[in-house]
């Protein structure tokens, strides 16, 4: 790794606290994170944009309302604008996750105490 | 991997010339692409928008005009708008890419036989 290379496994190994995304860069207006999940999030959608999920470790079920969308390492799924999802780690997985600034984790019209703005990496 | 899933090293497989982009998906008006590349790139920049890069395998040396960047699986670079680079790969990469769609691939003032439109992946 060389200066303003982003390793993610090693960016992932800095903090450990579930459904908390950290922003370790930017393209354009759109904001590159981490998060770590375990367990079962909330069902949200953003209606405005679309979002990507990278796998890093660990198997994600993206539940949506019609299937399941199992990923694991090196696998990626674009949740369309406006369709419902609940992500669900059964054991702990690592993401990177690719969206405009400003969206929030739980969407845009509900916030329960899984409602946390990202935070930048320290 | 499930309906709908991207699998990038599986995608990756399925073609193999060099600087030639796939196309395997969109996140609103971006577009995520893979590319395989070998040798040495043309010196290049992309006056309006960042351009994300994720090494999948091998080394790529993003060379910048004061730096090298060298990045290997599993790291990520965003070269910022405007800023001049040529990649480098001594042995072949994999890379994902991600910037907005339109982008020309040798910048929007150059024009060479490595000037190719970004391709649905078959």
């Amino acid at each position: 790794m060389s200066s303003g290379a982003l390793n993610l496994q090693h960016l992932l190994s800095k903090f450990s606290d579930h459904w908390s995304q950290r922003t370790i860069g930017t393209l354009n207006d759109y904001e590159i994170k981490l998060a770590k999940l375990l367990g079962e999030f909330v069902w949200h959608s953003h209606p405005e944009t679309d979002e990507m999920f990278l796998v890093l470790s660990g198997t994600l079920n993206i539940q949506l309302r019609d299937r399941d969308v199992i990923l694991n390492p090196g696998e990626v799924f674009v949740v369309p604008k406006g369709v419902e999802h609940c992500p669900k780690a059964d054991e702990e997985v690592g993401v990177m996750l690719l969206e405009p600034k400003g969206v929030v984790n739980t969407g845009e019209s509900v916030r329960s105490n899984l409602t946390i703005a990202p935070k930048p990496m320290e």
